[in-house]
Order: structure tokens, then C-alpha cells, then sequence
């Protein structure tokens, strides 16, 4: 594959992850970082995570390639913009929602310049400093509404993914937000609010440090995950994450009821219909 | 310190765990295994986690020390005929509940041969052939009711613990399963429940292993834990669980209205809030 002059616009987790990334596999002849935080420029420069740090629209024209890593409510506010200013680059965003950006730049002119994707891969930390190495390989990467970008942009984005490391799925839209409100958001929110409650109910935080075993620290380690960019995707998710939720509080009910009914039948079923999570995963 | 012949009654994911660092850390002189369940016993001689089987009665007689590592409801059961048996035996159970099981021999003549002790360790899996190497290093278990116990019976088992690595708590009964249910019961109980909601709402099964991320893996892992474990642990532990549960739902509920209402706000701090758990998680 022909490698390009790259813009990443966000250098935190996701942008400096893939950052590193487009370096190793040699995808990238040069790379640009852009972000609206002085320190996250800084620190980007300083772990090597870029080339160069340019303002966006210097950016934009000095590229091939514009890749955004920025929460989605950012997203969805820059689209239409930055679809005005380009000429052929490819835009690729790597949102966790979206029908909200693809529907921002549906009726644009420049619409198959850009290339909608989701990598399903990330961590509860942020900033240039949380980026790692070898982040994405093995993951899927969802490619939504292909048919709606043109095809030198499609096929040079699903090589730079392919050389990642990660297998390609695609979908529309309206069924990745359906999935990704089940298999990611929901999570995190289990997580944010079993953190609240803990914190809530025990003071003691030293008993809580002490004893915390394994499974409780994976179960919460989303809790940390940054709210800039959570809370745009809960907020763009509305209906399918509240759907999620209210089936998921409607299942934390039935355990409540068998345990205060003493139960053991009814809850030995839940528990039983919880273990065919194996079958998903090992 | 002193070796010892150490029965362990139940050679599951717990007790063979357990097994591996009393042969490898030198503790035990002779080791062996106790199991209802001819599976188990074959697989706990395979496995050489054991260096002999022997039924219970008989095991009681041949040893120094006896190490309970079977589902807390059974241990209820089996306690009081147990005490009843021992001469100057040492007992010792692993159970994620301490107060039914202190209170079922709590006027015993034999009481002070009894330590109740929580390793707070464990994985989603169960059975022998579970079991790992290096189980208990660096984490802590919980001694309950100390001053009930003789003073060799305490000093032995906590040289025990020490040479396996842990480090000791020690707390009462009913502090600790309070403790319990915030750390460990509430987590296993929301990951059920995670899983339900998926699998209930999510029929497209592929659609999950491939879009399945870390975060969803981490947050659904307990829920292939062992119900035979699990539904005594929450019958014992009703109280704590359901206030737990009941505060977990609440906190649930105040995200689902924050998304609800669109309170960007509110969203921010309960996730901010959420953030603190990085004091108690690293």
C-alpha cells in the first residue's frame, strides 16, 4: 500500500495508540498531530508520537489523509467545516457512535472523501500518555455505510486497518450504534455506577483497597474511563444505550427478587442462563 | 515453620489452587485430597494436586490440619458433625461468607480448634482443573473472629497464609461479609446481570464475539462463575447483598435519568465521581 502523510486530530489514547501504529507499520510517510490542548501537543512531541504538530487547517492541507480522534460530540460539530475545506484527502473518523457524524456530512458534496469507522479497542486511561503499543492488533474495526465513500478512500483505509492487525466488519450506522450501545457502552456504564456505589456505601476506603480482589477490580476498571468522552457517546446513543439500561436494571431486579425471596431454583437459573456468556467469551 | 499433613476437603479451583502452594511452598508433609465428586478426586490425582484421596472420616483421623474449601451452604452443614469428630486438629475454612459458618459451632467445646479465614482470590473458573500455580500471592485474606480460635491454631495458620505471600486482615464476621458484599458479592452479581442483558436483547450472537472489546470482556468475565458457589454465597450474605443491590440500582437509575433528561451536567459529575475509584484502583 502507498504510504501517505498523515493528520491524526486528537492525540490522546486513540489518536496517539494509532499514531504509533501508522510509525511501526510503516503506513504513514509522515505523521501530523493536531489538538486543541497545549500539553496534549507537548507531550505528543515528546513521546515521539508524531512528526510535527500543525494547526488544523495547516494540517489539512499539508495531507493525504485526516484521521479524527476526538470525543463524538467534537465530531459532529467539525464535520461539516472540514468537509468544506478539503480537496481529495480521505477523512476517516474512529467514533464510538455513528449515525450522528455520518448523518452530519449525508447530503455533503465531498461525502465519499470520508470514511466512517469504529476500532473496538481502547482502555480506561486518556491523554497522549495512555497510548501503547501494539494497540488495535487482533481487534475488530466496523466500517459503516461503505458504500457511501469512494472507493480509493474505502480500500486505502481497510489496508490501513488490514496492516494493523484487525479484522474488518461492515455494518450500517444504525446497527453498529444498536451493537455498540450492548457490547461497550452498557459496560461502561455498569461500571461508572458500581464504582458509585461502592464509593457511596463504604467509607472505609482503606478496607476497600485492601480487599478488593481481582474480580472486583475488573469489573470497575472502566469506572476511570475519561467523561469528555463518555458523555457525548451515552448522549448520541440515547435510545439504544436506554434501552440497554432499562433491560439491564430489569435483570438487576430479578436477582434482587430471588434473593430476597430466597429463591435458590430462580437464581440458580439466572446464574445458569449468565454462564452462556461462555459461549461468546472464552 | 512446622510441616504438616493437611487434608483438603473440596479440591476444586479454590482448594487446588490451594493445594499447589501448600506442596510448593514446602508447607504440607503429605497432602490429602477430600471430594464428593468422583471427577474431582480422579482429576486431583492426575492433576498432582493431591498426594492421596481418602474419604472424609478417614481423612480426619490421618491429619494435622483441615482445610475446608467446599460451597458455603455445605460448610454450614458439615461443620457442627465436623467439630464433633477432631481431637486437636486444626480446621480451617476458605468461605466467601464468615458469619453463618462462625455461628454454626459458635458454643462448640471444640471451638477454639477452628480459624475462619476469606483468601480473597479466586477466578470465574471452578474445578480441579482450574486450579493455578502462584494462586493467593500478594493478596489478602481476611481472618475473622481471631480471639475464638486457640492461639497454635491461629499462629499456624497464619504462618500458612505469610509463606504463601498473602498479607493478613484480621476482622470480625460481620464486618467482614459486609465488606464482602461491596468488594466482591455486588461485582459477580452485576456481571450476571450484564450478561442476561446481553444475551437476553442481543440474539445475533456473531455479531457480539466479533464486536466483544476488552471492556466488555473484563466487565462480563465473572459471569461464568459457578452458581454452586455463588447462590449460597448471596442466600447467606441476603442483607448486605440486597442493600448493595439496592444502592447499585439506585445509582443505575440516576444514570438512565441523566441520559433520559439529557442533563449533560449530571452526567459529567456522576462520571467524575465515578473517576475517584482511580484512589482505591490503581
Amino acid at each position: 500500500m502507498q504510504k501517505k502523510k498523515i493528520a491524526i486530530v486528537g492525540i490522546g489514547l486513540i489518536g496517539g495508540s494509532l499514531a504509533i501504529q501508522l510509525h511501526e507499520k510503516k503506513i504513514s510517510s509522515r505523521l501530523i498531530g493536531v489538538d486543541v490542548d497545549a500539553s496534549h501537543r507537548e507531550l505528543a512531541m515528546e513521546l515521539d508520537l508524531v512528526d510535527e504538530i500543525m494547526e488544523l487547517d495547516e494540517a489539512i492541507a499539508a495531507v493525504d489523509v485526516i484521521v479524527l480522534a476526538i470525543p463524538v460530540d467534537k465530531l459532529v460539530d467539525l464535520m461539516p467545516g472540514l468537509m468544506d475545506k478539503i480537496d481529495q484527502q480521505i477523512v476517516i473518523d474512529l467514533g464510538s457512535t455513528k449515525s450522528p457524524v455520518v448523518n452530519s456530512i449525508k447530503d455533503h458534496p465531498k461525502r465519499g472523501r470520508y470514511v466512517a469507522t469504529h476500532p473496538m479497542w481502547g482502555t480506561e486511561y486518556s491523554g497522549p500518555q495512555a497510548a501503547v503499543r501494539g494497540a488495535y492488533e487482533n481487534k475488530a474495526v466496523i466500517i459503516c455505510n461503505a458504500t457511501d465513500s469512494d472507493s480509493d478512500a474505502l480500500e486505502w483505509t481497510k489496508s490501513m486497518y488490514k496492516k494493523i492487525g484487525m479484522h474488518l466488519l461492515e455494518m450500517e450506522a444504525k446497527a453498529h450504534d444498536l451493537h455498540a450501545a450492548y457490547v461497550s457502552h452498557i459496560s461502561h456504564i455498569t461500571s461508572f455506577a458500581l464504582a458509585n456505589t461502592v464509593l457511596e456505601k463504604e467509607r472505609e476506603e482503606q478496607a476497600i483497597f485492601e480487599l478488593a480482589s481481582a474480580g472486583f477490580e475488573s469489573t470497575v476498571r472502566l469506572a476511570k474511563s475519561n467523561p469528555a468522552m463518555w458523555v457525548p457517546i451515552f448522549m448520541q446513543n440515547k435510545e439504544n444505550v436506554l434501552d440497554v439500561l432499562k433491560e439491564h436494571i430489569a435483570q438487576l431486579n430479578r436477582f434482587r427478587e430471588s434473593i430476597e425471596m430466597e429463591d435458590h431454583q430462580y437464581l440458580l437459573k439466572l446464574i445458569g442462563d449468565a454462564n452462556k456468556i461462555r459461549r461468546i467469551i472464552k
